[in-house]
């Protein structure tokens, strides 16, 4: 059996670094085929529309937060996707340029989290250099050797797939740099040390935030995490996504649960898994 | 007396219609002088520093959300920084170019966030071309004349401004489209029916954030906004943006923020405020 596994791509991302050490853990049984798409949507797409029973994306870097791009996506999907496991990857960022020499570069290409992880180098480094989003880290990359004004920021990884030089490396700013990722399926889920919720409320609801979290402190259940994120209905108006420590007692989560389905206006539930430290080796 | 009001630069930003329509609201006494900086870190630290006596940052878009830089500087700020009012700003956005036809334009200029909030017009109308990311949404305009492959998107105001044809307007993916402001100064604020605080925990608080948060609930005190922002130190670690709604109790107000000092690792308290919705004509 060959399970397919959506990434962004083209080939060389940090996901899919994070989807060939996952085939690496996942050794028994299925055999896996990586399927790289041009944007994290469509990464998670292609799972809501079972063209690939997994999806590798980026949920939340060390330094720049959230991708909101993942969290608004899962939030609008309407097949219920569920996170079979989180994996954290080491980020090492590379400056890549066929450039022999730093000032030749007038533009700098990459996904926009990469720009903003390495914007004080950029700042000291390339003040004059443009920075052009891309929709990943490699989008670039098939170009580059073309450009000798260009460079992308992306992984060493990836500048020996694509048989570019590499310039400076590291250029993060920060050295701890990480990446979490969430291996997400339509399977269910339901046993993990995290569980990740997210929920809008009633916009009439005073108090509604303070009492929607309360459910899970009234009965012990630690927080990790809560995100907001724009209903885009009207400012001030949020989505929460939380992370709920839940390796102790299922029996208190389910309850709880149950009192936030009941109280919030919409609840999705993306399940309970584990996250494991992986390197891009 | 003049006050100067640092804000994002060059001239036709949102934030300066923010700036401007602030200088109609505070009519008595003060003379005001408006300053542009070359982007938001710059424009705080100019009131840090006392270049001025006050800023207006963007803070929040009611799509796109959190203004991340505004966040972070903020709680980098070693000087004790204060909101004085919040500005809510209608924005809506404009394709500024000298071409007379989309199909010429190979690269759209503007701020990481507007290019966000165009996102899905951008991906139908202009998927083939380059999205650069500016420091403001006018740092392009001064150049665009001589670029006729080029765009940027920006206010009808800023291409007026600027003296440059309107291509296309609005052209954001979501009509009621906000964004709020802060008007920053180190005067201390202590009344108004908004207290914004940063905090962060002592990394190894078991229940850390529920317990934080429980000295809110508990006194009945409401939060209209919890955000988190990674701390930079390690995945997983984060500072803690809260808006308390504090218009009923300032004596409860002032309880929770003493057991709040006690308990964090470090407290920033930005003070108490009103919101206002303004127009940018």
């Amino acid at each position: 059996m060959t399970l397919k596994i959506a990434h962004l791509g083209p080939t060389g991302t940090y996901a899919e670094a994070a989807a060939i050490a996952y085939t690496k853990i996942k050794t028994s049984g299925a055999d896996f085929q990586l399927q790289p798409y041009a944007n994290i949507a469509q990464t998670l797409q292609a799972v809501a529309e079972q063209e690939v029973e997994l999806a590798i994306v980026p949920v939340e870097n060390s330094i720049e937060g959230s991708v909101t791009m993942t969290l608004d996506t899962i939030w609008q999907l309407a097949a219920p996707i569920h996170i079979q496991q989180a994996l954290i990857l080491p980020i090492s960022h590379a400056l890549i340029s066929v450039a022999t020499d730093l000032s030749q570069i007038e533009l700098v290409y990459s996904h926009p989290q990469a720009l903003s992880q390495c914007q004080e180098w950029l700042q000291q480094h390339l003040p004059q250099a443009a920075r052009i989003s891309s929709n990943s880290t490699t989008a670039a990359l098939t170009t580059l050797s073309t450009l000798p004004h260009a460079a992308a920021i992306s992984s060493v990884r990836a500048a020996n797939l694509y048989d570019l030089p590499t310039l400076v490396h590291p250029i993060n700013d920060y050295a701890d740099n990480q990446t979490k990722f969430w291996v997400i399926s339509l399977e269910p889920t339901s046993i993990g040390s995290c569980t990740s919720v997210a929920f809008s409320l009633r916009s009439n609801a005073p108090g509604g935030l303070m009492t929607a979290l309360g459910f899970f402190a009234n009965r012990g259940l630690n927080l990790s995490r809560i995100e907001s994120r724009p209903s885009k209905r009207s400012l001030g108006d949020y989505l929460f996504f939380i992370d709920i420590e839940t390796d102790l007692d299922y029996r208190e989560l389910k309850s709880a649960l149950a009192d936030l389905d009941a109280y919030a206006e919409t609840v999705k539930n993306f399940g309970s898994y584990e996250t494991m430290i992986i390197n891009s080796t």
